[in-house]
């Protein structure tokens, strides 16, 4: 592996989807052969003290306390967002001018202008040989990425049904604190974007084509929650007696869907369902076949074939076979992977698109599309429910 | 059994749900310790011979080709309504107006004024001892009906989420045959009122509250169907030489809704999910608990518990405990009952009922509600999705 | 129907067993075409007012107090015997002597000397064309009788492993009653000859092979019980103060075994499996197929065929389709059935073959052989589980 | 973490086990705060050409030809042995003998007397500061972590059943070719030791008691398979025409046991079961709860408490919440984990022992006592399934 040539990443941000990028910077090179050897140069955050010792848990050669600075270092290649959402828009589009290549998480930005932005940055920086990616990273989930190639095998024929949910419970307790997930000048919404935007993006990219409308629902059950605690991670319980503040996002939002491709579609988007732990789930009717997929059993993939009638029925595939997507380099079948191996997944993608010099997917391109979804929903929901082209 | 007095029935209709009627009453009394000795008097249909036939099968001592005359027949206390939606508010004024009991098939009616008009002819015969009742017999399925308990019981806390669908899918092959299941003019609607109707009804009676307002989708994939099959049940295959007409109703209906409590939901209704074939679903999340159903699966209710938290998880409950409503007359726990269960258990209520002079739901009011929903469906759907009060 | 010749019932019993049994009788006309006219001719039980109750329920058109009158009687044509096991041996024997056709519950007999005697006497009757027929009501759940179709249509290619349990939890508490079924002298034996005796038929006859050895152990959990308990049905709590008795057969059963054809096996009956309530599992493992069934989702039969590989996995057949086994006289698909069916389509295919003048299945011959089994079994735990012929 | 003392390992042995272990190693400390800082020192390795690839790929700073060396060199503190089995009892003694720790691959050894010298060396290695441990990863899987501390707490009462299974499929193709695991000499048994093992381990470690007795079946379904393939990992498809080999090990085992508490059990072993990919499965059924597991649904646990009924079910616990066993210092709940998350917490642990100075577990002794199992199921199965004591 010596003589293979480095990709220099640096990260900014160092939360729970630091954590995340951080084990597939270290692991894909383990389990995959890269065209490039990551190295991770630099993480970047805002408090000296904390910043390096993330660096040092996490893995890092050194660490910054202004991603400026990241931009600005010679001996970094690519720069990782793992930072909210209001952010997205100023640091990508620097490092994309600076050059670099850019890694970022999802959503994309906290509107449409600024995704539009974001992408026009892209497109520029793509000319100059500089790539930019959007951290969809359910994508590499083995299941999702077989149901994936099964559509464009053409097994499913015409797709005439779409019904995508993510379900999760943490905001159920009223007394779980207001974090910045729950502030939408620093996320942009709340299950819509935080979870939704997975589903849309999912949806789309499996089934190969865009929503074009939707008319949406969308609801804020618990208005104000407790400020000031001493929260790390989802979940949580504040204290009930002290100071309260306002929710200014959705807890939940449901919408109808069109298909460029005739299908339709529903989509339920919520932190309130409560024993959904982390029930994300795509579902795709054809007229010769359909598939069923959701997180809470995320090594498999249900896959119905009208080929096999009369003695047909949604079989459970355990996408952990050599010929499956990703899984012939782990372990033997019936060994499941985990949440983080999607990001492992990303990282083998990225790099070997950088290494061949051809886009990495989603692009900002493909996410500002989700972006617009995302617009459309809440334009929708605003506005009666009346139908919203996107 | 032979001081009980007797129940004379009368059923006009022979054909699917004719057949699940028939066995309903026949079977009641041999599980059931009924206060009111159900008769198999007479049943009524067009055709003579078929009609004779049908008596002698499914076992009413006589039979009729005028439903007017079962009405007619002194001997006849109740009359049980199996035919298309078309002709419901006819024949259940009719037999209102004559004193007799009415157990009417579902939905109500094809139009609210039908429904508002056979509500007001039940109120008036219920002044007259006369009752009403509409025949969503999923009611009774022992898992629906303990989910409904366990909401009354309060073990849900305040209820946020209905989440309900009834996904089948006979009608995904393009050449399946135009039957009056197809023609609006029968049947009112397509998968909205057919199958839609069960989960909207479902979901007001589990919840205990009612759908104030709807956003909808509807969709007919097919446009045109191969007409003059011998078409028998659902599903089949039609030639695809002979001539087509016109698919007048919808494939798939689509709508959020929100509550009176305050819950959101959202409902799909479909005959082209192709695998799932009775996929009649219904999910419930609360503040304090959750529930789900799904006919596939129709002897287990999932229940999930907050209170078992951090060791929760939801609990495939079989409904079939002595404590469970219906069971403890069947057999041991484990042992399930089928489909047509729901029927017999429809029999026992509405037989106690008319025993008792009480009530028997669902009413024709209740079913008015059910139908408000559907057209408001059907509206929201015509004007582009707008929200549409019920 | 008119023309339909009849067939004259008498059955002896009417507990469980005798309502399943009597559900059947009524029923079976009424869904299917027979080609002789069951009739309910008369009840046999000791007890004259409770004889003369159950007729009235369960829709006999007579009563006796003495079993041996129903045999004298001319009117009767076919005895149905639902007793306890060891009133199995004289009934049937008399009954074949007398000329009558017999359905006789399982298992066969309480002892393999019983059931030679048995199987001989059914030998002999059906040169003067009476038949026997042992009530294994299990094959003909659709789902189960599906498996066999699939198994002898070579689907499985050589089959290596049978996996079978019968899993049940009513005796877990320890002051369950001490009723019949935990009396050797009235039940033969415990877990193993009630419930243990359906898994093994189940796997012969779905493997079209017979077990040729055995090694067992078994277990008697709680060694004594409450007696004079008001126990109705199975399960149930007596008293704790009052007397106990001795329980003398087995709570729990396990074996090994191998088949004719080459295939191992492994066997389990329990009533101590707590949370399973009517778990009456079979998996087949063959060279290119794999079934498994659950009763616990009766309706579903998991199907894995190598030939999808790699895209591969157990497919849950909704055993309710058209062409499925005894399904298309029922429901549209996925309308699912109850344990009642089974009991139904037994009746179905008896009348059929007395009809015919064809052996019906399964034989006493067949049962003698689940006898020669659980005899087999009993030895092998007797002798230190060793190895034991069939 | 500059300060925190290191633990120098090396690692002899990189096939699938070697990765998966190097895994742990370098990903243990990245999410858990260790005592000791483990550093990836040296691995070991027969072909200095592979032996140095996988140094490169796996992250070992050095590398060896020769076992022995590690073993000699004054920066290594602890042995971690990835070998066949027929090698574990000459390296784990030496190691423990030159005073290092061991963490030794299952099963223990391909002997009782093997294993019992080992034992020896660990007690004598003990005295000494140097502590054995024996790799039975799967006690680290989150969910049975959780079922092990579920019977601890009391919550199972007494336990009644063990019913245990590992069921896989990738020698049903009779052309997979012969590797070592097929080699007696070798791999000590087939699928007995290689899968039988981790389910005794799992069921006496989770009950809490150990098998004292067990009457056994053994089968060899295919006796010859291709020699000489290229193979890699398990499954694979060898020649058909080449010269073949004798498999000299069992392809599946059978047994029914007693454990010292009073509980039966029934376990199978199996590479012969078509569809089951990694089905590795313990049941347990108490007089107060039960609980079950499935390897190919990893993070759930199913969990059925007496004390909800009649409302009780089979919960399905997602092993993911902050309170389960290591899963808080992953991802948010119902994100799932993998199969070598195993293996980092095994790392965990045997880091904290170390550094805590106390025993980890399993002992050797631990796994001795699955050696003797394993040696009375040969036993057995050779003496006519004979009972025979452990």
């Amino acid at each position: 592996m010596s003589e293979t040539q480095s990709l220099n990443v640096g990260m900014i941000g160092y939360a729970f989807m630091g954590a995340a990028h951080s084990h597939a910077w270290r692991t894909a090179p383990r389990f995959f052969d890269l065209p490039l050897a990551p190295r991770m140069t630099a993480v970047a955050g805002r408090d000296p003290e904390r910043v390096a010792a993330a660096a040092a848990k996490l893995g890092w050669d050194s660490h910054e306390t202004d991603w400026r600075r990241l931009i600005e270092r010679d001996d970094i290649d690519l720069i990782d967002i793992c930072v909210p959402g209001d952010l997205h828009a100023e640091i990508a589009i620097a490092a994309l001018e600076a050059g670099k290549h850019v890694l970022c998480e999802k959503p994309l930005a906290n509107s449409v202008e600024e995704a539009e932005r974001m992408t026009a940055a892209a497109e520029a920086a793509k000319a100059r040989g500089a790539f930019a990616m959007c951290g969809f990273s359910y994508r590499r989930t083995p299941a999702l990425s077989l149901a994936k190639r099964l559509v464009e095998s053409g097994a499913l024929g015409s797709i005439r049904h779409v019904r995508a949910q993510y379900l999760q419970d943490w905001l159920t307790d009223e007394n779980a604190p207001l974090t910045w997930r729950l502030d939408k000048a620093k996320s942009g919404s709340g299950s819509l974007g935080d979870i939704g935007a997975h589903i849309i993006d999912a949806a789309q990219w499996i089934s190969g084509t865009n929503v074009t409308g939707v008319s949406a629902l969308m609801e804020t059950f618990v208005k104000e929650r407790p400020v000031g605690g001493d929260f790390v991670g989802l979940g949580g319980h504040g204290g009930t007696d002290g100071p309260k503040g306002p929710v200014t996002v959705d807890d939940a939002a449901m919408f109808t869907a069109r298909f460029e491709g005739g299908a339709v579609g529903v989509f339920e988007a919520t932190r309130f369902a409560l024993g959904r732990k982390n029930a994300m789930r795509v579902e795709l009717n054809g007229s010769k076949a359909s598939l069923a997929f959701d997180f809470e059993d995320m090594n498999s993939l249900w896959f119905y074939d009208a080929a096999d009638e009369p003695n047909a029925g949604f079989r459970r595939i355990q996408a952990t076979e050599p010929e499956h997507p990703y899984t012939g380099n782990w372990w033997p079948v019936g060994h499941g992977l985990g949440y983080e191996h999607g990001f492992t997944h990303q990282v083998v993608d990225l790099v070997e698109a950088v290494a061949n010099r051809e886009q990495p997917t989603p692009s900002f391109a493909d996410a500002l599309q989700v972006q617009r979804v995302l617009a459309a929903v809440e334009a929708s929901a605003g506005d009666d429910s009346r139908w919203t082209a996107v």
